[in-house]
């Protein structure tokens, strides 16, 4: 049985961890296995990169802190995902590439096309795409009413100002125009328990299709 | 009056350190602008990715080792070394990417094709590549006895296996094989002075000859 991966992607404050959990929920009850992960981080050594690029008051050049990014997904993808996918796992994954076009592509590097390039080109190189994505929107104000009620400590891109947070909206937007068979938006300023069973729906609709020339694992 | 930026490579204990620090002395006593800078490091940032790569004790995959070490080069080439060139400076590296195709390519990757396409596909990123590279060699023997007296922690590679330092050897014996006007050999198994003199002639001929369509910065 060929493994699936799904990725969520969105702003903060959208609802993707909650919704990973609940499918991880769906999905487990129905037999399968389900491994729940989150990035930048989900392996010892991709977490300790996730410290050092999210909190770690490092100043890097945006350059540099793609590449960043890049070495926590390799890290992630190669010691984690490939692998579970190889033994057919369902691998849930809360921000995977989608994340560094929206906030490295478009939210710090204003789209500028050299940036986008190299993004791409890094993207490539992990020989691994998700089988389907779902981007959560929701309202800004609603997310900063949730980032509110959630409290702790900002990383660097939730205390970021509200251009950023447009910016980052264009990228996600982007990647749904470009690859619109694998992103899906779903509407999330809902409660949580009807957002669940739209993604549940839509991905036993994934999982009942027929198997597709999907990323290379 | 364009900059010229020089690379010294090497294993551990070839001298590397020393050398910058002659040619400085010599190039400065001729009213140049110089700048010593080393990889991993140079900058704050790469410096801190520095201490993540080699001290942190974090097991990456092989690809996420590469990406990181790239990380700290851009970074590197981004805030200090482009920027020194553009001003016309002679930027002296201790190390560059030459050991990262020793180090990881060779020593850690076994001179596998898809890490030498993925170090090679990541150089050509970075948009600037040395004028002149001097590679140092001394026996293993010579340079073990080098690294006993300088005593001090080892890192990761100067407590590596004797196999991984010869497979290093072999990739730095191939960057000078693919690159033969840029990567020069120089002995090294002999006093510091003679070699500082060898070095400083190869950069004085350098220096006179006419401008070259050198690495784009």
């Amino acid at each position: 049985m060929p493994g699936l991966f799904i990725t969520f992607e969105g702003g903060e404050g959208a609802g993707k961890s909650t919704q990973v959990r609940h499918l991880a929920a769906h999905l487990g009850a129905t037999g399968h296995d389900v491994v729940c992960t989150r990035e930048p981080g989900g392996t010892p050594g991709a977490e300790a990169l996730r410290d050092f690029l999210l909190f770690g008051g490092h100043d890097l050049s945006l350059r540099a802190e793609i590449l960043g990014h890049f070495a926590a997904r390799f890290d992630h993808v190669d010691r984690l995902v490939r692998p579970a996918l190889r033994r057919g796992a369902i691998v849930l994954c809360d921000r995977f590439v989608d994340s560094t076009l929206a906030y490295q592509g478009y939210g710090q590097g204003h789209a500028d096309p050299d940036i986008l390039d190299l993004i791409a080109a890094l993207t490539a190189r992990l020989g691994l795409m998700p089988d389907l994505t779902l981007v959560l929107a929701v309202p800004r104000a609603r997310a900063l009413e949730r980032l509110r009620a959630r409290g702790g400590a900002a990383d660097r891109y939730e205390s970021a100002d509200e251009s950023f947070h447009g910016r980052v909206a264009d990228g996600f937007a982007a990647a749904i125009r470009a690859q619109p068979g694998r992103c899906l938006p779903v509407p999330a300023d809902r409660p949580a328990a009807d957002v669940a069973r739209d993604v549940a729906s839509l991905v036993d609709a994934r999982l009942a299709a027929p198997p597709q020339a999907s990323g290379t694992v």
